[in-house]
């Protein structure tokens, strides 16, 4: 029918056909995707033969649904962008965990699910991979649960559902799904005209002129402002316009853990870490002392230890500004950001206020491995444009409490705080962001979650400095209590046998390290062409200062 | 208040006070369960230490959510309950996919999932684990999808709610989903002071009066009659009831793959394994051509090939039986066994048909392992009482076709289909039922994906018999479409590596056999008093016959 109706109007050019999965990979690779990850499955195959006819996409094939979510999900807040293939039922629920993480910590990641065919439903032949009876709904139920939009796609209405929810994807920062039937796949459909309809409504101009007008008084009348950065505005891009608001009004910037690397931790500017009443004394007069704190993207999880002043406080969200409580709807962080450096711009310039110098860490060298040696090393080791991918626990919190060099970017989970995620997330860094060298720390209960995934990482031919923290078991759940608990405890792993069993092909590195100066001696191997593994062998009691705080603000009445 | 009222009525004994945690865990125990699976989180340490305090309850703590799930699985179908324990989100959904299959396949499942105090969602906090907002019932919608009775235990209620929960599990033998918050686990309550009401109404009697008649007079007129077996059988407990009618009767009986080991194939009435027209003639005759058929326990997914007769049948399920189409409800199957027991008792008894001898397996002795010499070799190794737990895909399937020694039995997930769920369920069946021997026998792509719990496995003290078949990737998938697309490789991992990597205390054995006559050899070490893995090489093109019947029957059309 396209054809003939091509052949009517000659004047206006064919159009192109593709199929239903060609048109939704097309819509991914124009968001920028290039790499697809997920596991082979009974109702998926004719989605993973489109990947496979596209010379722009690669599937990377993972040992399990969970790896492929989180390999997505970190190669989306690298690229803007990430999606993985699943099965019906098995597939799918075993990825879940991984784009609840996803929506927790606001990652546009796309979760492609393979149904049965059509035809087999209208059969009402009881099917595998599903619950007994017929209805086939139950998963995409569960699955509306921890997703922004989703579509069962269908050939007529295929082509807008994938608009439609991929700009959802976009616009909010969250994952999304789409079921696709093993019979609808190939069903031809015509191929996008144009680009991917994103922009969402803009705000009311009327809204737009009263967000200005309040915050310039506020910010006309105030000695000086402090700036606060979340995660979120990392993921909506605004990192830059940040450093040239601070810039503009010489302002102070502290980071919540959730966006440690977000801005330059060598620029004058930056007041360091904030973490509630655990920060150092730099990031609490930055903070809590400011005449006006201006926030931006920020998500007040427990984890984050809000102690925030309540007044003189200017929000920046995603989708909406407010101005001590008051709340400006539909004003995007591009926006807000920009009204605020024009702001500041236009006011008298008052000398930026001295804060407090950053406290250096006490370097210990000696003696055996601790958190405080291990993590002096680690801040030797790292280099400009790092991706420091650390695991919830020990791993993040240590991690949270290093500086930065120009460039490198501290990539966790603390919202979510799935251990295990960065193994996968290591591999989806690794190919989102080929030239930037990545480094992982995890411990090693971290590690059993998902040590598969090394092996897939191997696979691919990448070569990450692993960091294995070897205490014996969940320091972290130590931490909050009974630390002597058996079920604190793992089984004992030989960790400097684990690449070349997963990777033997890659001829991986792997040392032990028991004192500092080990450490030392094996960083000197870290991006030398091959992977690494170092086993940093540490007491199971020693945690990192940071996480005893946190600890402590999470401790559950009933076991103090 | 409960101490003073023992005061007031010194005659009735003082009522024993427990907790929450604690009245759950005595249930559990009243059921028959020994061992909890599980992983640490923030919110379910509380139920841990109540695990912890008693000494008839084992805590195994494994390296995945999965694997509990999994583990708790197995356990549940030879123990008849089982209990896994993980943590508010993260854990909970890791899990979800092993719980999903306990419900397609019919097992009793506690899951018992930790989740934040009431304390801290009274007062607002936005929390870990949890996705942004304060509705903490997200979870808890997912599972109400996968489960068949829920209950978000408080204190004043939480005895009734245990009971009609794990009522209902132990009934329906399905999964459950018991939520306990960290600061409810601890309160006290009365402790049980009976045992936990268990039965269901029974069945109208005019309704047992019908079937009765009907059956009789269908079996009467009958020149025969045989019976076909499903997994339903086992989960009920009624496998020695078969046996019993079947022998009342002279019956032939066959049996689903889903039921295998659920009948002695000793037994002269033993018709074989029916698979639709993969089947051998034997099992065809018995079931497609009996004067009446009666199915036990069957469900009739498209993986088990359904061709059975339209009439003469009787049809046994748990709550109901029907004949011929017409339902008769109330019925279970200890009652309905026994009424078709007693009418063929006092019908006449006629000479059982022949049937057709079993076809031997052709032997296979010398040159490369195929699927058909290792399949040979398996059987020689089975001994009785054997645990053969089968991954779903060649392993299955191949295990499928083999005759089972008596009180041997095939453990296998077909239904669901979960790949990688054998190595926990190995597991869950070793603490099961410590005095019988467990072979595991599982593809490479499902082995990678539950690796790490071979670790628990072997941490835990216990000598399985393992057995790789490694045939560099999802060879099920490729009998169903593309047979040399690349998404079915896997990476390759040195699997004789793989024991001492994860067990390295255990000492365990590892070979690679190539041929008939080295898997032979290797053989004899199983059984050895040391765990052993066995690395079978086999041609990535290599199926079983009877999963190459089913691939083409699943075959989806698009990829002729």
């Amino acid at each position: 029918m396209n054809t003939r109706a091509s052949q009517e109007t000659p004047l206006i050019p064919a159009p192109r056909i593709t199929t239903v999965a060609g048109y939704l990979l097309t819509r991914l690779a124009e968001a920028g995707l290039a790499s697809v990850f997920g596991v082979p499955g009974d109702y998926n195959l004719p989605i993973l033969d489109a990947i496979a006819d596209r010379p722009d996409l690669a599937w990377i094939g993972m040992a399990t649904e969970q790896g492929a979510g989180y390999a997505a999900d970190s190669y989306a807040r690298l690229r803007g962008i990430g999606a993985l293939v699943t099965t019906f039922g098995v597939g799918e629920l075993s990825a879940i965990n991984a784009i609840a993480g996803a929506y927790a910590e606001s990652v546009p990641v796309v979760h492609i699910v393979g149904t049965p065919a059509l035809t087999a439903r209208d059969d009402g032949v009881v099917l595998h991979h599903n619950l007994p009876g017929r209805d086939y709904d139950h998963f995409a139920r569960m699955a509306a649960e921890v997703t922004a939009a989703q579509a069962d796609l269908r050939p007529g209405t295929a082509p807008a559902e994938i608009d439609r929810v991929l700009g959802t994807a976009l616009r909010t920062s969250r994952p999304v799904y789409l079921t696709i039937p093993a019979d609808v796949a190939d069903i031809p459909v015509l191929a996008p005209a144009g680009r991917l309809p994103r922009a969402a409504r803009g705000p009311d101009p009327a809204v737009v002129a009263a967000f200005t007008g309040r915050a310039r008084r506020m910010l006309a009348a105030a000695a000086g402002a402090s700036l606060l950065v979340g995660h979120l505005a990392a993921r909506h891009r605004v990192t830059t316009q940040i450093l040239d608001l601070a810039i503009a009004g010489d302002l102070p910037a502290a980071v919540l853990s959730t966006a440690k690397g977000d801005f330059p931790e060598s620029d004058p500017r930056f007041a360091g870490l904030y973490t509630g009443p655990a920060s150092a004394k730099r990031a609490r007069v930055a903070v809590e002392d400011a005449d006006v704190l201006i926030t931006v993207g920020i998500t007040l999880a427990d984890t984050v230890l809000p102690q925030l002043p309540e007044g003189h406080r200017i929000d920046l969200a995603p989708d909406e500004a407010s101005i001590d409580g008051a709340v400006y709807r539909g004003i995007g962080l591009r926006q807000s950001l920009a009204i605020l450096a024009a702001a500041v711009r236009s006011r008298p310039r008052a000398a930026r206020a001295d804060l407090p110098p950053f406290e250096a860490l006490p370097d210990t060298r000696g003696g055996p491995l601790t958190q405080r040696s291990l993590w002096a090393r680690v801040q030797d080791l790292l280099r400009p444009g790092d991706l420091l991918i650390a695991d919830q626990g020990t791993a993040f919190y240590g991690a949270a409490g290093l500086t930065l060099p120009d460039e490198a970017k501290l990539v966790g989970q603390p919202l979510w705080a799935s251990i295990g995620w960065t193994v996968p997330a290591a591999l989806g860094a690794s190919l989102a962001a080929p030239d930037r060298r990545v480094v992982l720390i995890a411990g090693d209960g971290a590690v059993q979650q998902t040590a598969a995934e090394l092996g897939t990482l191997l696979g691919q031919g990448l070569v990450p400095v692993v960091i294995v923290l070897n205490n014996g078991g969940y320091t972290t759940e130590r931490a909050i209590g009974h630390p002597d608990a058996a079920y604190h405890q793992i089984p004992a792993w030989d960790w400097t046998a684990l690449p070349a069993t997963v990777g033997p092909a890659a001829s991986p590195v792997a040392l032990r390290v028991g004192t500092s100066h080990e450490l030392t001696t094996a960083s000197y191997c870290a991006g030398v062409g091959r992977p690494v593994l170092i086993e940093a062998v540490l007491d199971a009691g020693d945690i990192p200062p940071l996480l005893q705080e946190l600890a402590r603000a999470l401790a559950i009445p009933v076991h103090q």
